[in-house]
């Protein structure tokens, strides 16, 4: 027996921080179906170029987002009959988190929307970026993933805040510093500090060059 | 631009303990390529009938294995240009685990292998069960999965043996006897107990009817 080939896409949540909030970024879709409508990057695969399916993504993010993530996952497989109206479709979808880039990339085929208020996409789009943001909170948890949100330099404060503000909770200041220094994915940058302003000068820090994408602990932290 | 459509195959990994060891059940391909060779059970989608991947998942197993996993959970895909001599092909690859099976299903089709001697296997076959055995080990660390290896009727002790199998490590009993409490998936068999041997009688317990597939704490279990 032979079955018709289901239809094969990648597509790609794009997660940001901005005024707070993640964002993902949308593209507009220029072809039918869903024509004209703001849905998350995506594409077919090029099997005449993408080696697998993580190069498919990596390109697509590339020329639909003007981006390369270092981080950039599988999230699942969403597959049905139905999803498509074009036939039985799979989207293998993946999730990326990126610092606040600088300089609008946002125009008439890419923006930026915040992720509680998009409640609803083409397709199954809705549910695929609620898989990934399910996932992005649930790693804060346990992983150094939100360091992929920060930029270049940054204080302890401000990765406390970032964590803070993909989980929507507080985190209590000793634990979450205990935390860093065990994952052990950020050095201080010598002799950088924070300047001006009524505070103190704080301690700037990087990511470490050589540190892996994620690291992980055995629990998870407390959330307040 | 239109491209060629990937092979879609799904695949299963399904997983079982036998003679205190994890053992993976191998299908022997009644086709080319790799005629005659033995592979984890996989197919086709039928787009004709299977709703989604996960219909088509659980349909292989129950055609190939002749078996209902009540834990059969999307692993992740893994695609390419040279994967399979066919062409570019992707393969949403699952994993069940499941008790012994009493009565051998095993012959000409179909046999269980002890999963640590495996290492080579047609495709990526080799890697996808690879996969599946490190998501399983690391999933027993902080949730209930390994309940599902259990035959209808066990002592806590048997399920803290069937832990430490999976993790090929050994657990301290009052830790343990703490998280399952914890996780709540469990309970006492009213009036039965172990029999006969040198033993005192001990109580046996089943999965609670109402459940969830899978519940997970906030940190892993220490191994010995």
């Amino acid at each position: 027996m032979d079955f018709e080939r289901p239809i094969v896409t990648v597509d790609i949540v794009l997660l940001t921080l901005r005024d707070s909030h993640l964002h993902a970024g949308l593209t507009r879709r220029d072809k039918a179906p869903a024509l004209g409508a703001w849905t998350l990057p995506g594409g077919w695969v090029h099997t005449d170029q993408d080696q697998d399916a993580d190069e498919a993504a990596a390109r697509i993010l590339r020329d639909k987002a003007g981006l390369v993530s270092p981080y950039l996952e599988q999230l699942r497989t969403f597959s049905g009959m139905h999803r498509d109206s074009r036939g039985w479709s799979l989207s293998v979808s993946y999730y990326a988190v990126v610092p606040e880039p600088v300089g609008e990339p946002a125009g008439e085929r890419f923006r930026w929307a915040p992720v509680d208020g998009l409640r609803s996409l083409p397709f199954d789009h809705a549910q695929i970026l609620r898989t990934a943001v399910e996932r992005v909170r649930s790693k804060t948890l346990y992983s150094s993933l939100p360091v992929h949100l920060m930029p270049a330099e940054f204080t302890l404060g401000a990765l406390q805040r970032t964590y803070e503000q993909v989980l929507g909770a507080t985190l209590d200041k000793r634990g979450f510093r205990r935390r860093i220094e065990e994952l052990d994915v950020i050095e201080e940058i010598p002799g950088a500090f924070t300047s001006g302003g009524s505070h103190r000068p704080a301690q700037l820090y990087r990511k470490k060059a050589h540190a892996p994408a994620l690291k992980t602990a055995t629990s998870n932290l407390p959330v307040g």
